[in-house]
């Protein structure tokens, strides 16, 4: 990130973020902005904080691996907002933040006194964003929902799995993190137009709507057969041009598996790939020459791939195939990804250290700005940043330092997490 | 959208985005854009443009659906890229644009000679953006890739599906339109330093890289328990508090069911759950009173759950279970979701009128602002937008009108589509 070069120039340093999020979708949101630089403040009440820190727990009283992989570079302080003077203080810091972000449940939010109409009283240039499971105005609104509530309701679980099995949730939370990164980009959509207008505005996103936005693959494969879009396992509910799927190589554990997907704009990759299965003998042959074709005789295909396979590891066939032009990649697991030190040369995992874990590597934004991505720093423990952000938000100094202890105070000098 | 009140006032009014991107990737990225206001401009090749107009198609000649679910709101020109006055135009166009998106295949862009070292010294404003299937650095950095490759080489297909089971692709292309949302976030971060620095910047992002940051769910489990994380079918990847998961109900259709979710930071779920299900009887019972009994005794309660479940559509145990505070929805597919006159009324799905297709409803931009979501105008025709881009961002003429038709013109008077 440009910052190596140019302290403090972070995407978004000079960004205020007040963070009532908690668990995931907010929380996902909330990260990026910090990751690209953004001070993002965890408003956390005092009795446990985020209930995302006991998430998914080992034993011991540690905050959560998933806490600490959704809260990276953010400080935290902890208020009880249900107090008269936690409330005070959360809409101090709210007439000093640009964006403020919340998924509570249903209607939390409004009873604890800090809706859009409040807030926007206080700050009329505040960007005030909301995470719901169900849009308003719809008959569920005022439902639960976590994560595979907002997938099996949106459609994704419909489309997920083979045909002749049931629906199926994704294996990873996208109805959480996938609605959070929408809400990121409204959030910086919203931030560009303030520049403009001087305003702030209201924005709000419910993860069942945003869960229709990734599933418009389906929605092109209902339009274009008129019926609901049904699951096609490895192949694609859109369509195929085989080879496409899995193809199990040595020596076949669980994910000993090589993914090829030929493309139908170019013919070209079923000649490399008899090329690379050792049967040039059936370039040209008119049983295989069109999509059509293949598509007739997709299951000999397919045998033809998996006897190829069978003879590599996934590793090698991967080298085989991409070496040749083709689309193909190895299927990986969480532990050969985390193992993998290309991830951490290239910035995409980093190391951290955690005053209470200790050192580890996790996965952190992925884009490169002018050829580097933005470092992480650990999340926070419970209430770590209450002076500093008192001091450098309100500039209220604790009294027994305001005689001027060195490096802290309201001039923000220290602000070390910026 | 404020839009309605201050017309112009979308939230990316008057950001440029010259954009060559193709297929899903960088379309979807572009896309968004365009819904929160920005002029959106993609240079299309003349023989036959974005190959996308051609993925998944039906047997006639029109734009596939999907080309139009992922390019609404654009504009198109047809530029042949190859020639010299191709090349001449495309960065005359570059100068004038704040933001330049590309994902074709590794190399290409610079081979055409519009790398980021030459655009920069055309436009030190410009945000060059990039996509690619595996990173700058990586041993498959010169592998095409498509969707389900970077699925696959992220470690998403080895968490979805059940444990007894292949691992399995997502059925959506989260590989492409999650890879997108990822990097609109970078751009429009970049947007915001630019306001300050004057600089454009670069930004890069691989497939394979942001497909770990969807997967990070599964890191952290990775992380508890110290080896790879495995499928869970419908239950979690980082541990499970039962009930959790989907049950089937009547008339048992391949989608007929209820997903239902219970917290394990609720205690109180479970209660709710055997009022719901008629099983009072059960509640305070201590064979099932702690997430850790529940665990032990979860085939006995998905039973229980089953066998309730059995006894209702999947609508109707969504609105018992919702409506007793327990999440749960009903599995939806696409058609359900489709025919729902709800989204339409809150804006999430919008009708369009399509100059070829006609009319037909899609789903736009799912986050509100200030109350609305962006109107969804039809993805363009190639090359229909030619006249009006060459005038309004070039101010070129074209010859037989230079006397002045009523409407058109270098002063970007008409700009229909902003």
């Amino acid at each position: 990130m440009s910052e190596k070069n140019e302290p403090g120039s972070s995407p978004l340093a000079g960004v205020r973020v007040l963070d009532m999020s908690q668990y995931e979708a907010g929380a996902a949101c909330t990260e990026v902005l910090a990751w690209l630089g953004a001070d993002v403040v965890k408003v956390e009440n005092p009795r446990g904080g985020d209930p995302g820190r006991r998430s998914y727990k080992d034993a011991t009283d540690m905050d959560s691996w998933y806490f600490l992989l959704f809260n990276a570079n953010k400080r935290s302080i902890a208020v009880d907002a249900k107090s008269p003077q936690g409330l005070d203080l959360i809409k101090s810091l709210a007439a000093k933040a640009d964006i403020f972000v919340e998924n509570f449940g249903p209607g939390v939010i409004e009873r604890l006194g800090l809706g859009w109409e409040v807030l926007r009283e206080v700050n009329r240039k505040l960007i005030y964003a909301q995470v719901k499971g169900f849009g308003r105005g719809s008959a569920n609104e005022r439902t639960l929902a976590f994560d595979m509530i907002a997938q099996a309701a949106a459609g994704l679980t419909s489309v997920n799995g083979f045909a002749d099995g049931p629906p199926v949730r994704l294996g990873i939370t996208l109805g959480d993190t996938g609605t959070g990164m929408l809400l990121a980009i409204s959030i910086l959509a919203a931030l560009h137009r303030r520049a403009a207008t001087g305003r702030g505005e209201h924005l709000h996103v419910a993860m069942q709507d945003a869960m229709l936005h990734y599933n418009r693959i389906g929605f092109s494969a209902q339009a274009l057969r008129g019926k609901a879009t049904a699951r096609a396992g490895n192949k694609l509910v859109s369509g195929v041009n085989p080879p496409c799927g899995l193809y199990h190589c040595k020596p076949f554990g669980d994910n000993d598996y090589v993914c090829v997907y030929t493309s139908h704009n170019n013919p070209d990759h079923w000649r490399r790939v008899l090329e690379v299965i050792g049967r040039p003998d059936l370039i040209g042959d008119s049983r295989y020459a069109t999509q059509a074709a293949r598509v007739e005789r997709e299951a000999e295909i397919d045998r033809l791939m998996s006897g190829w396979a069978a003879n590599h590891d996934k590793y090698e066939a991967e080298r085989l195939l991409g070496s040749a032009g083709i689309p193909a990649g190895a299927v990986r697991d969480t532990q050969e990804l985390h193992d993998d030190p290309n991830f951490e040369e290239r910035g995409i995992m980093q190391w951290i250290d955690h005053p209470v874990r200790g050192r580890f590597k996790m996965p952190g934004w992925p884009v490169q700005h002018d050829g580097a991505t933005p470092p992480i720093r650990p999340a926070p423990m419970l209430g770590e940043s209450e002076r500093d952000v008192l001091a450098e938000w309100l500039g209220v100094i604790p009294p027994h330092e305001a005689a001027g202890s060195p490096g802290t105070g309201a001039d923000g000098t220290k602000g070390g997490s910026q």
